[in-house]
């Protein structure tokens, strides 16, 4: 927890938490990071995209090798565990090996990544895509808000941005688990420290729109409107009566604009995100369809335009039943009551399950709120994340 | 038809009609209306706030006086119609008395209202309010949008800010006709030409907050939201029925905004505009109150707040019965059917209301369309209207 506050402090602005893809914030968390894990007996190197890795050897030469990890970059006004806390919880539990001198049948190889949240080049996942060899060498390209492109990024942070193809893991793997904040209410409602990640629910957004006709407020009947906002109304409604209707659906109109946005105009059109998600594939993929036919029904109903553009459809990703069944064990194991959660947000997790095997402890956050100061979790339940991972590699090894 | 076109090509922008008060173009169209004027033997002034009559006299001294008129501003981007023809069609009718080398038992002031539309100083019915004596010298220190005060702006349209009071009318009145496009559907549906307003509308304005709880929109379960927009979208459907439930009611939300506004963020906050208008007080205020506690009702069922800020609330205007029955006959007496109909927006009349009795004629405009450059009337129907009004001055006479 020391090193947590220690970390929320390393920031690219004085009075608020922000540290970006190879910034110079970024480069003083690495060397406090890579003092822990050198500590922790394990061997530190960067690779070309800016991860840091510590590798903790195993009994026997030429193991395979466990992947533990998460993410040091942070949001614009952060909190403190979203990320860290992952890193942290994985080398606190090398550290609990290393001080008993004890080696496993298989290395850890500890993974700080260099982004996850993209908040410098509107990119995610750079880090854990080099590692999985999905890193797109067209992103190079890119430019952050003051224009520096990645490539120049990657250079000044000791990079090379041509080889970064060659980071790609190419050794025997067991899988990638990571320890998360859950950024969700579940476990502060069971009253339990950390949960075991069943998916990464897939997540669609789409940007629909209704148009009609826009008219004088005071002087167009009611019943000769073609008012877009209203249409738009009761779509939101319905994108939560159908989010509601299935257990697990998250559904979400985060956005609304309406054309032209005066009091006494009736709106002529209206512009909204639509956000759909759910770790079953099926159920998302029905309700997503579900929820467009209504947007159709209420706008011929309504005798208004309406179409959906989709901006992006990431599938989810099931957690390996192998690896949230000793996860379960260890939690087992500390007296605890195992609980099964679905990852509303995306992780590392999500690249890394094209390379291996992946899996995710959730612990408990206050609010369930994340990506803001107000960020909190209690020290009990992240010794219990530590405790749970512990156990979790000393099942792995009698695995 | 041919002199609006003319004043429709009179703006401050080169591709499209904006006249703003005191404006330079503003002056240019001065210059031809006053010519038409005296063409149609009237003597021509200009008021202090910058109000052009054109008074034709009557056949006995110490006459009292109709006013005729309306407004030769406009918005940004407007058309042709909304005010000028009121201008236009007293003008021609005052033609034709001239034309025949007839004088009426009362004098005929014709004004052409410097501003109605607000544009320059956000300020309506400025010319209006000067001659009705409500003028307000607090608005002289308003600033236009390059900085300009009202009280230069007067000065260096060759009026004196000082002595705007002067210029409430003192001798005895008729009344006041006014001549407007409908801006609505109604006459266009009824496949008349013309109709008599029975009030202004009245109107109340609202700013209405619902605040509820952000949250990702990924991992905060559909049930344990306080989605703040699902809230306001239940609100604007129940606005649009309580609009449907009460003939002539007319209630809109033209403007939302959400907070944080983030597609993958369930909204914590919503704002929006609430505008309800109707002729009868009693209706209005009814109809308002019932909105407003809907508001209430859906924002203590789904556990989030809301308020409601009035921001303007105009009464409703009534229409003078005498007048109404002198137009509805002058409609009879021109073989067509009398419609009365309610006007959903504001006009000189209502400032006008308040010197003496006011009456309004309105003129069928395509698709109700007003504000807009596609403002469009039929040639045969202000040839009605400028009938219409030339048939209430010989009624009025025989009153």
């Amino acid at each position: 927890m020391e090193r947590l506050d220690l970390l929320g402090a390393i920031s690219e602005e004085p009075d608020r938490l922000t540290r970006q893809f190879a910034g110079e914030a970024m480069r003083r968390a690495d060397h406090a990071v890579a003092d822990w894990m050198k500590a922790a007996g394990m061997v530190v190197h960067h690779d070309n995209i800016g991860n840091l890795h510590g590798r903790y050897e195993a009994e026997t030469p030429s193991p395979p090798t466990l992947i533990l990890g998460s993410h040091l970059d942070t949001v614009r006004d952060a909190g403190k565990y979203d990320g860290p806390l992952g890193v942290m919880a994985a080398i606190a539990a090398v550290q609990r090996l290393h001080d008993r001198g004890r080696r496993l049948p298989f290395a850890i190889e500890v993974i700080a990544f260099a982004d996850e949240e993209g908040l410098r080049f509107s990119s995610t996942y750079l880090g854990s895509r080099a590692v999985a060899g999905m890193f797109d060498a067209a992103d190079l390209d890119r430019r952050d808000p003051v224009g520096v492109t990645m490539a120049q990024a990657i250079i000044a942070f000791g990079g090379d941005p041509l080889r970064i193809g060659e980071d790609r893991w190419r050794g025997r793997l067991l899988g990638y688990v990571e320890v998360h904040i859950e950024q969700g209410p579940v476990l502060e409602g069971l009253g339990l420290p950390v949960g075991v990640v069943t998916a990464i629910a897939g997540q669609a957004r789409y940007r629909v729109t209704f148009k009609g006709s826009a008219g004088h407020a005071g002087t167009v009947p009611m019943r000769g409107r073609h008012d877009a906002l209203t249409a738009a109304a009761e779509f939101v409604l319905a994108v939560e009566s159908e989010g509601v209707s299935h257990e697990g659906l998250v559904a979400t109109v985060g956005q609304l604009s309406v054309y032209p946005g005066a009091s006494n105009v009736i709106p002529g059109e209206a512009a909204l995100s639509l956000d759909v998600g759910h770790p079953d594939e099926t159920v998302r993929i029905g309700g997503t369809r579900q929820i467009l036919e209504r947007a159709r029904e209420i706008a011929m109903r309504r005798g208004i335009e309406t179409a959906a553009e989709l901006l992006s459809d990431n599938p989810s990703v099931p957690c390996s039943a192998k690896l949230r069944a000793l996860l379960t064990g260890a939690i087992e194991a500390e007296g605890l009551t195992p609980v099964h959660l679905a990852s509303g947000a995306g992780h590392d997790a999500v690249p890394m399950s094209s390379l291996t095997e992946v899996a995710m402890l959730f612990v408990r956050c206050k609010g369930g709120v994340s990506h803001n100061p107000a960020e909190s979790v209690m020290t009990e339940d992240v010794a219990v994340s530590i405790a749970v991972l512990g156990r979790f590699l000393e099942l792995l090894a009698r695995a």
